[in-house]
């Protein structure tokens, strides 16, 4: 039996991203600069940053009027009203606002620390949002590249997200194309040959965090492709990674 | 600048493990195998699942006389007493019980389903239990596999964990060697120059989820290693990646 195996490899030299750049076109010819070129089932991991950042989802901090409510928490903490406030306007839900720490669930359903809203690398006085539709983010990244290249391909968009009782941060799929989400062992015979327990694996999610893992350091690296994942080509959505509110133990 | 790419392999062939086997000769054999040896910074990740085997963490249910209190959970949820029984006393809290899912705090201070006793590929008749000390199951493992090959090595010994609020499970780190588990960006500039904000990432579960990539399917590939990853040697702990309590929001 061979071993099984795959690759995970940045894409260096991708230019600054700004609002309106066509972001398929820039990783183009970021790998290209790399001598790189896709090949069919590669799976790029773009980072939600410069997706926002190429959709226009960026907002300058003095635009924004906060309410009383995001002046008097803003004050009790010690943070910029003003970024509170635009938390507020991307959370549907505030999960928790505790230590200091403001854990939202986003209008799409994430859940995650300032409701997705990053000042990290982004220009001064500004703050990113997640994208809009981080599925359709990645399809149309995913049709730019495949018709680039020639070759079928998969896209996921990550973003580092905390979770509960472990430390640290960790790379996440939060808009999928072209890759199934949840890979569902449920019915497969385990070693034993009876039905596995644990039956459904978020690979995604294990695709964002494998990423990761290049895009390392001051992330000026944040596109690398997975190659040689097996997988079934699916539409996939990052929708499918939402545990439905009556399953959820930790609402 | 050189494209930043890591190797992730798995290493077909190990035989089935028994109470008593020697881990990290099993290993060394499949290695040779399949051809493969081990290289200078490699990263092994090997489930829990082989290491419990191994070390005779396996418990025969027919030994098991079950409390009330786990008798009558157990009937109310149609689960078996004698399991319940063996996951109450792997655990110091139980975190919650409901829609006939059960979340515990181990021993060892793991958050995760059933304290982390699991049926699935373990013989007929028995449970396994999580390694009394995974850090010490990593050492030992990287001692033996440094003292094979006469390089240096990191181990990570690894479960799949399920999450709040996302679907499926994706594979942890719960025990570590020989690599420092979390990566902290603190003080560091971002590409705009500010400190960033993201600053500790949670490298040691990002490699265990990567592994898994090539682990996956029925899992007959319980160890794979990470090669080329850029990382400083440490002696690294899983519990580095336990969130205090006074931290935790949701306990």
């Amino acid at each position: 039996m061979p071993a099984p195996s795959i690759a995970v490899i940045g894409v260096p030299g991708l230019k600054e991203v700004a609002p309106g750049d066509n972001l398929g076109e820039l990783i183009v010819q970021a790998l290209g600069g790399a001598g790189l070129r896709a090949e069919d089932g590669d799976i790029f991991v773009v980072t939600q940053k410069i997706v926002s950042k190429a959709e226009g989802r960026v907002v300058q901090l003095d635009s924004i009027e906060p309410s009383a409510a995001a002046r008097a928490w803003a004050a009790a903490h010690h943070k910029d009203a003003r970024v509170l406030e635009v938390i507020l306007r991307e959370s549907r839900r505030i999960v928790r606002m505790d230590h200091g720490v403001l854990i939202a669930e986003t209008r799409h359903g994430f859940v995650c620390a300032n409701a997705g809203v990053d000042a990290s690398n982004a220009p001064a006085g500004t703050v990113t949002l997640l994208p809009e539709d981080p599925d359709r983010s990645a399809q149309r990244l995913q049709a730019y590249l495949e018709n680039a290249f020639g070759v079928r391909l998969a896209v996921v968009v990550s973003d580092t997200f905390g979770r509960p009782w472990r430390e640290g941060v960790v790379n996440v799929a939060v808009g999928v194309a072209g890759v199934a989400p949840l890979l569902d062992y449920r019915g497969q015979p385990d070693n034993q040959g009876r039905p596995m327990q644990v039956t459904v694996v978020a690979v995604a999610d294990e695709l964002a965090a494998a990423a990761e893992l290049v895009m390392q350091k001051t992330r000026r690296i944040p596109v690398a492709f997975v190659r040689g994942y097996d997988y079934q080509a699916a539409a996939g959505s990052g929708r499918e990674l939402l545990r439905p509110p009556e399953q959820d133990l930790f609402r």
